[in-house]
């Protein structure tokens, strides 16, 4: 039979996956001999019961608690619902991971009419007893019965105006006495029910709020966005209350065992004398420095300093600790892991090592790779985000915050920004043609499109703020302004955007910008020292190739080669080339590109060096370098000296209904193969001129997008090799060169052996496979993925973490059958689950060579990269 | 080393796949002891070689061919380009299948300007010698030189014009060499060579001209359009000349053993006295019926009646033989099976098993099931369909042939078809919107889409003419006219459909009613006795349903319900549902349908009877159910008493970039689960009454789509149980019932064993299966997809035949979870492929349980299941 419940004596800090974080802790401390008041726990096990049985408590679990709570009674030697000496409880949520959003404490449990009489005289302190009493009923008025909690304020604050007094410490034993009995009545109106005077049933009910909280919108959206399952569920921990607000000689605080902003060692906190925990966070008395206690208490102050010492060496982390001091008696109520900045973390990670507190691969386990965002992009103040109003939420697709005035078009968003101002660009979804708009711009918001959406995949890639799929947001292009709810929102208007979360406020908020510390390249270098996988960018541009370089990157896994066709004039010759109705003209503008994109090449081959550079031949389908707007088109056609009509005829003809699964990737080839010859032409003559000039060994990747049947592979390397191997003995230069494969199809997945006889490497494009796998169109699917992660039906957002259950298995079959034919075949990945860790985790399973992912990921990824090592191997010692 | 030829001496019928058709049956009839004159086959695997080689012959191959004519020279005593006894040879091609539009015969080789002088003086018959070496370079000029052929002609004319005579035979031997002389100059000039006088040359041209015949768009079309694997290569056959043309004991004929019309047991054929082969074919002289050889010359005659006799005995088929006589000697130049119309091969093939030649299960593989088509559908009078005007080509995406005027919507086509008109819906591609108008109009063509997009699907569903993907079509649905190239047609102007071959011509073609013949039914008996797949149709309404089971379906293997939300005045309470914006009138909406959609089940279960019913439940997104154009919003905005901007709002706002992946199948029910309550409320109910009325045993079978994870699964079905067991309980029934699940989505396949836990029942859906499989939208691919299979990147299109190594891969990977964890799970396919017969045989390979596919395609289904039962066991005992 299921264990329900168990004791702080028989748990340890092993057991977090079933008793939470909080719980697992008491029952260390306890275990070590730390002075914890008595109680238990109830599992995450028992929570995740609690859903399926239909959400109620059942008898068997009901008596477990009761067996648990006689404990404690026997050890304190009080009683529950005691008129005498009765036992006070405290009832605390307890999740693996902690989680801001769900219920959290509920004190001074085990008061009614009568025992509060018996706790009086027991503590000889009447005012006490009564002052513990209003606070329990507002605290179960308001997170068990949801009253509120305004309603007691009121009432209480409305006693010390008709008393005069300002303090609540002011409040008499007859004052006291006078809000117990005016909250209850607030209980009675509010919820329809009298304040349960059963201790018992005060019990159960708070248990059962703790369950529910699980569940409520706030903690779903937390979760989500921190992609924790579901399933893990909730602990709860009940126990003896001790009392910080007892009198002078009483106290609570709370204090880090280091400075959790900047990693400092020195211990970081602060403390209220004759107060309960809720009274530091509320923020009604000031609390002060945790320092100052060694003036009031010296003893008890350095025997908490021995405590978090003590704590830190055990836990060998910096520590985040509860206290209270009843009479002078230091009671620990909490000890954590204390959360921390990146900057905290990395400093204090490599300290420790320098302190011989933990090896290197231990610091390296310490730091979270997403964490490093921070680290990256602008920030903003979190003062300035106090005030501000939240306009609505969208999926945080790109990291950093942005501030900047609406604008619905690329150009007008290019022609503030020439101006001197700032500008967002708001668009349904972006597109290729809105590249130039999107440079300009501060930061991008978008009402459709996913994780993996056009204008999530390039803002990342530029660094730059994106927050899309904001599904609230209704946008007039042609207008000029958006909507959400009622409220319109016009062009020039402020906003700003938080792209680590995904908020959109009102106005400008101020941003801070990022600052690199020393410690960060330390930990960086002893990532590289253990992790196996190759980092490689994704990078389209000599300016992106840069920056990937500066971050660490290896090479560059994914150039694509459509960003380049937007730059600046060129887009008109390449609609040019898309008009064409005949080979001659067609011709006629490729030959026009050739020399620009070949430009490109030499640039990127320049900056790369001895790295390698695979490069992705066209992709897209042709229509998204066309305009699709009435007045656009006749602009174009008076720009092309065609008629209107005709260039209509051209954007209608080229239009489809599912362009994701179109006329797009190797199959534009298969129809215009003289495209992917220009391309080719242009990627070895760059080559060829770079290494002759810079001795640099320079092996180009020439990548077929989207092959799905072997045939089309052997169709487009005959044409291209034709044109390679011309250029190559025209210019009698010595070039060796690899043609390979996008894996993004599930067809080619599948039928990898067979590929594999004609590519010479795999890059898995995990993007559009994860599309086809599921079925989901990334720049739709953002709005009912929420709706799926709400309901639980899918735990991650398979655009951001790789489906290892479905789209995984399809990789891991593509490299088995790919290496049965090739041993050696290089394997990569370039969607953008290439910076995603969780993802770097399964592609060092898979064996894979190399991860690719945007310029400003590669630090995650060289981090991850390690972690995963490390993690493998310790697993594989166990 | 690879042998590039045969002697007739040494292959037989059984080597037709490297002898080609033609060969193989040269040699089995050399073989059997018939009079063939000698001759030699170059294989099909060096017609692939040849195209290896970059299309080029070799000298390894020219060697062969010569020892091979050397042993001719033997045999016949005479010498290839002899000035005395020429060797004269025929050169033909000999593909697997005969294909036309390829190479076909070049007569009389070997002659030159020396030989012709040799051979008038050994047949002393200088003008035969003339009039063979005329015809000889016309033939040549014509097939291996490229010279249009009435260019030849026209001088021909003009010399009996010059004469007065009318007659090819009274041609002197001056005028015939005056014809050498002048069609040589023809060549010289037209070609810029002079007519070849080395014979050798004249034949390895020859050779090589029918290698690339192969080739040539007509026979890349034809195999297109016959599924024919280009790879299979043609054969080329060589062999000494007999002449028919030597005077008046000479003569040539074909003959069919049976009318190839009507199957009819009776010689069915034709012949002329003093010709070659070509003058029958020319239709210059009308040939004789066969029986008159009879009087002409009468133990010629018998001879070859036996011949006929032996031959059908010996093939145990009707056969289409070619003979030559030469001075009174009959000789054989070619048997092969005749082909014949469907019903023919059914009275042959079932009169044959009466004659004891055939048994039944031989008589069941004698029937190509496609062929039914032509028995169930109108088809074109094929006198009018000579001199019909060719428009375009499209797909032929559902069989029949239609006339009537073109219109561009729906309300058009019905309004014309309410005032007894007769109208062809023209559309870019159809939607659900047009389902009123499909059903109204004479047949269907659409621009876009493939063999399974709407149009496609819908139009075989009703047994409707449909041409889907002519991509030549460029509509102006708006300005009501389509363009091809620069031909306009207007609003109202006639046009004909033939939706066998996907041909539009203009104007008025007339139809031709199909008929059944009675020995269809002993035919579809006999399959029905030897098939293990159960034969299912997929069928939306009573109608559909009653024509199902007309065709012999044991059962609805998908009943899509989204059909029955556009019947009548039902869409605009679907469209109230779509665009309620609380869940108060969603439900309102959603309560006037139940009625509805239950009426409709009450008359198909009532139809059914005791057969299995699959219902699916919603599967297309909810935009196609709204109206896109501003006028129709407008007029429906109205009609729904809302703002034309909020209605505005909505359609855009449900409008997806790419909507075959995005927000339809169960992730409506996901986020409206009330959709899938009333539609599982109203399949209940409906089986509830009707079981009790009929007493029938009905156990419905709910079928959920789109499902990709199981978890999905779970959720609606926990949704929809409720309902369900609600309604069962609530009405006292006793009703068991299924829930089950399509797979279509890769993800499904690829995690079959999680699905199979809660599914009752697969079936797969390969129509979106193949689309996401491949990354091919059904509605965009057409275009490319043909493009593909002229380059020989596809053998087939995907949506037709199902890819076995991908797609079929798949479904492998499927079957095989799902059985692993229920061992008994009903499998199922109910994509457009269920009536595909290679894909029959797959289904049948992989063990399903069964087959659905539209009512007029079920006897065919029937057909292929039972070949594919009898090719599969003949297989094992191999």
């Amino acid at each position: 039979m299921m264990k329900y419940v168990y004791s702080f004596n028989e748990g340890d800090q092993s057991m977090k996956g079933l008793l939470g974080g909080k719980g697992a802790n008491l029952a260390e401390m306890t275990r070590i001999g730390l002075p914890v008041p008595p109680g238990f726990t109830v599992t995450t096990e028992t929570c995740n019961e609690y859903y399926t049985k239909g959400e109620k408590l059942w008898p068997e679990l009901e008596t477990e608690i009761f067996q648990q709570l006689a404990y404690i009674e026997e050890v304190t030697g009080k009683k529950f619902g005691d008129h005498h000496r009765p036992l006070l409880v405290s009832v605390r949520s307890g999740a693996v991971v902690s989680m801001p959003g769900m219920m959290d404490t509920i004190l001074n449990l085990g008061l009614n009419d009568a025992s509060v009489i018996g706790m009086a005289a027991a503590t000889k302190n009447e005012r006490f007893a009564y002052d513990s009493y209003r606070r329990f009923i507002q605290m179960f008025g308001d997170v068990v019965l949801g009253i509120e909690k305004y309603k007691f304020d009121t009432l209480l604050e409305k006693r010390k105006l008709d008393k005069g007094i300002e303090q609540d410490t002011d409040l008499t034993t007859e004052d006291l006495q006078y809000l117990v009995e005016a909250f209850q009545k607030i209980v009675l109106r509010e919820s329809k029910m009298s304040f349960p005077q059963d201790v018992r049933v005060q019990l159960l009910m708070s248990v059962e709020a703790v369950f529910k909280s699980w569940n409520n919108p706030r903690a779903n959206v937390y979760r989500k966005l921190n992609d924790i399952p579901k399933s893990l569920g909730t602990a709860v921990n009940i126990q003896s209350m001790v009392f910080g607000n007892m009198g002078e000689t009483s106290g609570t605080g709370v204090a880090f065992t280091r400075n959790p902003s900047t990693g400092e060692k020195l211990l970081y906190g602060e403390f209220l004398m004759n107060a309960q925990g809720e009274d530091v966070v509320a923020g009604i008395r000031t609390p002060r420095v945790i320092q100052e206690l060694g003036d009031k208490m010296p003893e008890v102050y350095q025997e908490f300093v021995d405590v978090a010492d003590l704590l830190e060496a055990h836990y060998k982390d910096m520590q985040d600790i509860e206290f209270t001091i009843e009479n002078s008696k230091l009671y620990l109520l909490q000890t954590r892991n204390g959360k921390r900045t990146a900057a905290a973390a990395i400093n204090i990670a490599v300290e420790m090592v320098g302190e011989g507190v933990l090896t290197k691969k231990e610091a390296i386990m310490r730091v979270k790779p997403s964490q490093l965002d921070q680290l990256l992009h602008p920030t903003f103040d979190e003062k300035a985000l106090n005030v501000a109003t939240l306009i609505t939420k969208g999926l945080p697709a790109s990291s950093g915050a942005a501030t900047g005035q609406v604008y619905f078009n690329g150009e007008d968003v290019v022609r503030i920004n020439s101006a001197g101002g700032k500008a967002i660009l708001v668009r349904q979804e972006t597109s290729p043609e809105d590249i130039e708009g999107m440079v300009a711009s501060q930061g991008i918001l978008t009402a459709r499109g996913g994780m993996t959406s056009h204008a999530a995949v390039v803002a990342r890639g530029m660094g730059k703020c994106c927050i899309a799929g904001a599904g609230e947001v209704r946008i007039d292009e042609g207008q000029k302004y958006f909507k959400v709810g009622n409220q319109r929102y016009e062009e020039g208007q402020w906003i700003s955007l938080d792209g680590n979360i995904g908020n959109v406020y009102e106005g400008k908020v101020p941003t801070k910008e990022p600052k690199l510390i020393g410690n960060f390249g330390v930990l960086m270098e002893w990532a590289d020292q253990f992790r196996q996988l190759k980092i490689r960018a994704n990078a389209d541009t000599p300016r992106d190739t840069r920056q990937a370089i500066k971050f660490g990157a290896e090479g560059i896994g994914l150039c694509r080669t459509e960003h380049m066709f937007f730059e600046g004039t060129r887009i008109n010759t390449v609609r040019k080339m898309i008009v064409a109705n005949n080979i001659k003209d067609r011709q006629r503008a490729l030959d026009q590109l050739l020399p620009m994109q070949k430009a490109d090449f030499i640039e990127i081959f320049k900056e790369m060096g001895d790295r390698p550079v695979t490069v992705r031949l066209l992709d897209p389908p042709l229509h998204e370098f066309l305009p699709h707007g009435d007045e656009d088109i006749k602009e174009l056609a008076q720009a092309l000296e065609m008629t209107y009509q005709s260039l209509k005829e051209v954007v209608s003809d080229l239009k489809e209904f599912n362009p994701m699964l179109g006329h797009r990737g190797c199959r534009l080839a298969v129809t215009y193969p003289e495209i992917y010859e220009m391309q080719v032409k242009a990627i070895i003559e760059a080559a060829i001129e770079v290494k002759e000039q810079h001795g640099y060994n320079i092996v180009p990747e020439i990548m077929i997008p989207l092959i799905g049947e072997i045939k089309e592979l052997q169709y487009i390397k005959n044409v291209i090799i034709k044109v390679i191997d011309g250029v190559i003995e025209e210019k009698n230069a010595d070039l060796k060169y690899l043609i390979g494969t996008m894996i993004e199809v599930p067809r080619a997945a599948i039928t990898a052996d067979e590929i594999a006889e004609e590519a010479e490497f795999f890059s898995f494009g995990t993007n559009d496979l994860t599309q086809m796998t599921y079925g989901f169109s990334r720049d739709d699917a953002g709005r009912f993925i929420s709706e799926y992660r709400e309901k639980n039906i899918l735990d991650h957002d398979p655009f951001q973490r790789i489906d290892r259950r479905g789209v995984g298995r399809l990789m891991e079959i593509a490299v088995e059958l790919g290496r049965k034919v090739k041993p050696e075949l290089k394997i990569g990945i370039c969607g953008e689950h290439g910076g995603d860790p969780d993802s770097i985790d399964l592609c060092q399973e898979l064996g894979l060579d190399y991860v690719s992912c945007s310029p400003y990921r590669v630090p995650i990824a060289r981090l991850a990269a390690a972690q995963s090592v490390i993690k493998n191997k310790d697993q594989s010692k166990e």
